[in-house]
């Protein structure tokens, strides 16, 4: 066997290491507090060595510290090339995505990722299977040769993460025959095509140590992929996903055992009186690993709005304990996201994050909303921008709403200056105070 | 006294009401239990007699009916005409809003409103100390004369339900004090100025019996406004807003006796985890009156995305209990809402309200969403999009996406034919079946 050591066998060293102390500094928490969620699983610092060379911010993704939001991005077979890919990656950092995905499954799948690779500082996750598949004529020949190999290309190009869809088993394909919208995960329609072609099971499954190897050896961060997750509020919570919620729980213990570090992909389409019934589950069934879930959408109607059908569900999948949501753009449903599409499901999944870290009182979480209430006190609208998640819209949209005046200072075109409720209030408050006193002088 | 009857009195009465009949039937509930919720307060339905003669379809709004939402629209005095804000109420309520407000402040006040009211067929409600105001010099000179003349005149234009901040008291001042945000209520600023002005309680609290009588006789329904809503997560929940909800409450009794309809207000910014408990006070101290929210937004810095951030947290308002909520435009806190930020935020809220009666199990309520799944599970794409909030643009969204390939029907750009889970999904459950009937017949 070879030598190997991961954040996670540091920590349950005793060793603070270089990244802990990092995410320690990121999250206004102690390294030795960080150092314990590590090695008790409950926190994951996904930074492939690699990538640690080539620059890798490392960030944290547990409960302990502020939400995380992850952007899929990457080309598809019928749609957009490089320059175009970069650039929305590009765009998704600068929005405040903390990781990124890159799952292109069209051409220069490899130069695309090693570029990526190298031109951000965030973590980045795969799902390998895209690549095994590309290279192949169909999903039936894929080889456990195949997708070790790949695997462990991926993890020497730096990947911080990946997704591999190993808790779907042969005896969860009958469960899924009662659905209305059947298997939705792209990776686990895939696992499910090949085991049914050779009645076999699922060869991540069978193969999981051998995975368990390659990724360690790096320090690649397993994403245990959920190739079952509910597509629709009438399969949501329901058998198939639960069977394979309990199976990501027997492998993390396995991956934990051969010291990996490991989170839990989660659901999909739920409807939000069952969302807190999902994270329980998770955190019981898993024991404790991290919660990276896609949305939850909480109603199937959103399309054209996924963004915030998703970032509803994703603030109080948060508020509950979940530790990384991943972006749904307005797009889902109906194509691959352009620049604009990018930039609304990051900003939408950056409320949700947010909100959700300030209703758990994460440390210094609200600091911001607070600044931003004075700055609305003082009309201060150069600081309200600036505190905005996006200022350039916020400026943009105020400019427009007082091109026809004069430069109002101490009002905006919501009210005017009669009808502006902070200007009033204030001039009642000083009032109410000055009439008083003068009547307590009486 | 006049003779007057009101859906309230008529269901204490108990007769059932033409327009009861009519909210039970677009609540697929039965009309003598529409009855009992008007009668007991918990549900009412705001139909002005002189705008149900000009064609006014009544909606109910009630914790037993589908969550409603409404849009604010009208001018302000440096900013939109006529024609725009015409406009705008058009659009609001081909996206859905159940009822709109006008809260015009500017010119032709009169001609606005009763050109709204005119053309619509959902319930209008209006904040009549905006025109008190405009029709004087300085709010100083507000007389009681002045606003129950105004109240009796847009009564009589047949405005359906009206905000007046009734609640908010001079011992209430003092509190406000310690705020970040003072008083961001609009008509609470002035209510406040005006008491500041003359040291005098509110009027609208002194002459609440009177409006009461204008109120009952056109059956015109109460919305006891929330002068002291918080404007900032570090107000919300604080000492002024929830001193003025019990006045609220001693209010709702009072106007209860006189044979009004209520509805009472609510906030405003709201973190998550105080959302809960703000519903369930409301609910406790105004005895089950129907509880008509702004937002709740659950978080300050969401400039820009207001639509988003209230959204979230009226989705959670609803789903706790709330029966209506107002929409926030993108523009909040920016300016005043062009046409395009009016459908973004009739549709967030939209959204929210559905993604509640989903999870509250309102009858039917998920009927569309397994349309939906079942249009996808199809590739019906037509189907898809008239099932969507938005039709055109989900259908815009679409087409873009397949603009470079020939006519896909059965896969999208987002995965392409190879990697598209539905295809692979459902030819892996149907090899699998094979092959285990295979296996069973060997």
């Amino acid at each position: 066997m070879l030598p190997f050591s991961t954040q996670r066998t540091e920590a349950q060293s005793g060793r603070i290491t270089p990244e802990m102390e990092i995410v320690a500094a990121q999250e206004y928490l102690d390294p030795e507090f960080i150092r314990k969620e590590v090695a008790q699983g409950r926190l994951v610092i996904p930074a492939n060595k690699i990538h640690m060379e080539k620059g890798l911010n490392p960030a944290g993704i547990g409960i302990a510290c502020r939400t995380k939001i992850n952007a899929n991005l990457g080309n598809s077979p019928i749609s957009s090339g490089m320059g175009c890919e970069l650039a929305k990656v590009n765009c998704a950092i600068q929005c405040g995505a903390d990781t990124v995905m890159d799952l292109s499954t069209g051409e220069q799948i490899n130069e695309i990722r090693q570029k990526i690779i190298d031109s951000v500082q965030v973590p980045v996750g795969t799902v390998p299977i895209y690549q095994v598949v590309e290279e192949l004529e169909a999903v039936k020949d894929m080889r456990p040769v195949d997708f070790l190999r790949v695997i462990e290309q991926q993890a020497k190009q730096g990947v911080d993460y990946m997704t591999v869809h190993c808790a779907l088993l042969r005896e969860h394909l009958p469960l899924v025959e009662k659905r209305t919208l059947g298997i939705v995960s792209r990776g686990g329609s895939l696992v499910a095509q090949w085991m049914a072609i050779h009645q076999q099971e699922n060869p991540f499954y069978t193969h999981f140590s051998e995975m368990c190897e390659i990724l360690r050896a790096y320090d690649v961060t397993w994403s245990l992929g959920d190739g079952l997750r509910p597509g629709c509020l009438a399969d949501a919570s329901d058998e198939a996903q639960f069977a394979e919620l309990k199976v990501m729980g027997e492998l993390t213990l396995k991956a934990w055992e051969m010291g990996c570090q490991v989170m839990i992909e989660g659901p999909g389409h739920i409807p939000l009186d069952q969302i807190e019934m999902n994270v329980k589950n998770q955190m019981e069934w898993c024991h404790g690993a991290p919660f990276y879930v896609l949305g939850p959408l909480v109603t199937d109607v959103g399309a054209g709005y996924d963004h915030i059908t998703s970032a509803i569900g994703g603030t109080l999948a948060a508020y509950y304990g979940v530790s990384m949501l991943c972006y749904v753009t307005p797009k889902e449903h109906l194509g691959l996201p352009n620049l604009q599409d990018v930039r609304a499901g990051v900003i939408a999944h950056k409320i949700a994050a947010h909100a959700a870290d300030v209703a758990r009182g994460r440390v210094h979480a609200r600091d911001v909303d607070d600044q931003m209430s004075r700055a609305r006190a003082e009309f201060d609208w150069e600081k309200q921008f600036s505190l905005s998640f996006d200022p350039e819209t916020a400026r943009k949209m105020h400019e427009e709403s007082i091109s026809e005046t004069e430069s109002p200072h101490e009002y905006c075109s919501m009210c005017g200056p009669k009808f502006c409720s902070i200007r009033n209030s204030r001039a009642a408050l000083r009032l109410n105070k000055n009439g008083e006193q003068e009547r307590d002088s009486v």
